[in-house]
């Protein structure tokens, strides 16, 4: 029998709520596998800074450390100002435990009403950045508040960082049945950058012959998503264009109710970080209102990074089964009720 | 009598094309109006880079500088290395004539057709940054194409240059029935950036006190440009995110075959430049299938920056009209075929 120690990040708003579902169904899927979770839950977020001016202390780090994977809810509060929470806790725990590949499926379930007149069948996968690019904190103001002010942000990019993800990317696209990789940027302006990442992609590909390569300007891949997203089977991108992508990704496939996200640590030298792209969402918290869908499907993404491939596929049929039924059904359930409903599910 | 002196700069593929019906338009709308146009025509683009391995010299920009305005086509071919025209011409135009205002409306005329099930009324406008951001072009990167090289790009943000953008973006919200600007950013991760943004709109809003103001992250605004985009009447934004939400914002509205923009210089130091959105689609240049309409509109924008309100909005109604019918039209015209038939309904 294997011990999974999970170091739970419930977070602000919405996120506790959803992280009760998520945990019930990982118990549901691992029961009868061998494998029993312990959880630590950490108290992270906007109560913990009010209290304590905290966001993330080394010791909370070590101790985040010592566990297997972290289930996170969501981060953030309008009562804490803009980018505290974000880059003194999300960004950081991303960053400190590097967390370089950030996997977003964008999948249209059978049942699921996109805002798309005609979406066809959407499966693809977004490898965004997670540890460089815009989001390194490699800005600076002078003069602040006066006419003369300047503000500057910088996006950095390596060999290294930009090699390894774009790796991971090839190797994902191998594995899959279309072995398709398109590379999003803007290299015709962000050209230092973008070439960048055009020879590293250029040069990886030798490494996966069998994985055919596209390119699309940023702003071109906005319009496929909308326009055509079957074209789409595996997307590497840079940290800020992912995140766009992600978040218009999730909008075709059904809302950001249902879009999971896996941060993982390929190299495993720190534990990876499942979490929900939805945010805190304070207007419905502890309404019992939120879907806790996008955890649950998290939790699957968990259970692959651990190998658990069959509990990690009985968690997405539950939920494929699930969004079927949503369409008929006569009410809308409670958060409580969806998880107990995708649990029962899961136990079979 | 006046003459309008118009710099015409066809540039690559279709450019010359849908340039060529956007002049046959500008004529039919200006005539009776006692205000007559002379053109003159620059060789700028990939054909020019070719001969002569120029862009745009001191000498073109200066003589440009003599006219009252700019209508371009497209620039950009695959046989030139990404970044050089697009750096080289077409944003050294944008960033010398100091065209600060990158004015793109997102309008979805009746009749087209477009991607969303239920798109609504959408008729927003973005006033996307047109001379600082990402794009000012100051990157770099050292140990290029060895395992240690690191590329950065650098944002540049300035109190002076957002101040001016949001100051214009807050007069066409005045000007508007709805009287509501979007500030769209990413201020919880672009913090020194973000909130230079953020500050300035506080500030001028209070001079424009009509006006509401809201606020989303670049990713949010990607979400409800699909599932609501009648939330949006103007929009403000950097240059980056602004090219990003502006092809989405075409793709809703029925394609960058409709897509208009205007780079304005508010101050009238230099002339304004009057382009389509889309690209020069070798794939399809000269072959008479390119749809003018994105020039003829971006020529309705052109004459409403010369204070020809009434020729403007007499070539949106031709195409407005010209749109309708399109649907139940029993061929697709030649891009010398629309022209002729909005320049006969322009004309009367
Ligand atoms: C909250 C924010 C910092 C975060 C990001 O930008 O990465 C979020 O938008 C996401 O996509 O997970
Ligand atoms: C061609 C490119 C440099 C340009 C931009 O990024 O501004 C284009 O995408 C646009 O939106 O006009």
């Amino acid at each position: 029998a294997q011990a999974l120690r999970l170091a739970v990040v419930a977070g602000d708003g919405i996120g506790t709520e959803v992280v009760e579902q998520g945990l019930l169904v990982l118990e549901a899927a691992l029961h009868g596998t061998g494998t029993t979770v312990s959880t630590t839950d950490f108290d992270l977020g906007a109560r913990r800074w009010h209290a304590t001016g905290e966001t993330l202390t080394d010791t909370d780090l070590d101790a985040i450390r010592g566990h297997d994977a972290i289930l996170l809810g969501a981060i953030g509060d309008p009562s804490v100002p803009s980018g505290v929470l974000e880059r003194g806790l999300l960004l950081k725990l991303r960053f400190a435990l590097d967390h370089y590949v950030n996997l977003r499926p964008g999948r249209l379930y059978p049942g699921v009403t996109s805002p798309l007149a005609n979406p066809g069948e959407v499966d693809f996968v977004v490898v965004r950045e997670g540890t460089e690019g815009p989001y390194v904190g490699n800005g600076g103001a002078i003069r602040v508040g006066t006419p003369a002010e300047v503000a500057n942000e910088v996006s950095v990019n390596t060999a290294f960082g930009v090699e390894r993800v774009v790796r991971d990317a090839f190797a994902r696209a191998a594995a899959r049945p279309r072995k398709k990789l398109t590379l999003v940027h803007k290299h015709n302006v962000l050209v230092h950058a973008g070439h960048l990442w055009r020879r590293t992609v250029e040069a990886v590909n030798a490494e996966f012959p069998d994985v055919t390569v596209d390119y699309l300007h940023v702003d071109a891949a906005t319009i496929f998503l909308v326009t055509n997203p079957s074209r789409f089977d595996v997307i590497v991108t840079d940290n800020l264009f992912g995140d766009i992508l992600t978040d218009l990704a999730a909008a075709i496939t059904g809302g950001i109710g249902l879009a999971a996200s896996a941060n993982i640590n390929p190299d495993r030298t720190a534990p990876s970080m499942f979490e929900p792209v939805h945010g805190s969402a304070p207007d419905i918290a502890g309404q019992g209102k939120a879907d806790p869908t996008a955890t649950v499907l998290s939790v699957a993404l968990l259970l692959d990074h651990l190998g658990q491939t069959d509990a990690a596929r009985r968690v997405e049929a539950a939920v494929a089964a699930d969004l079927v039924e949503r369409g008929s059904a006569d009410r809308v359930r409670s958060t409580a009720e969806v998880g107990k409903d995708l649990a029962a599910r899961v136990a079979g």
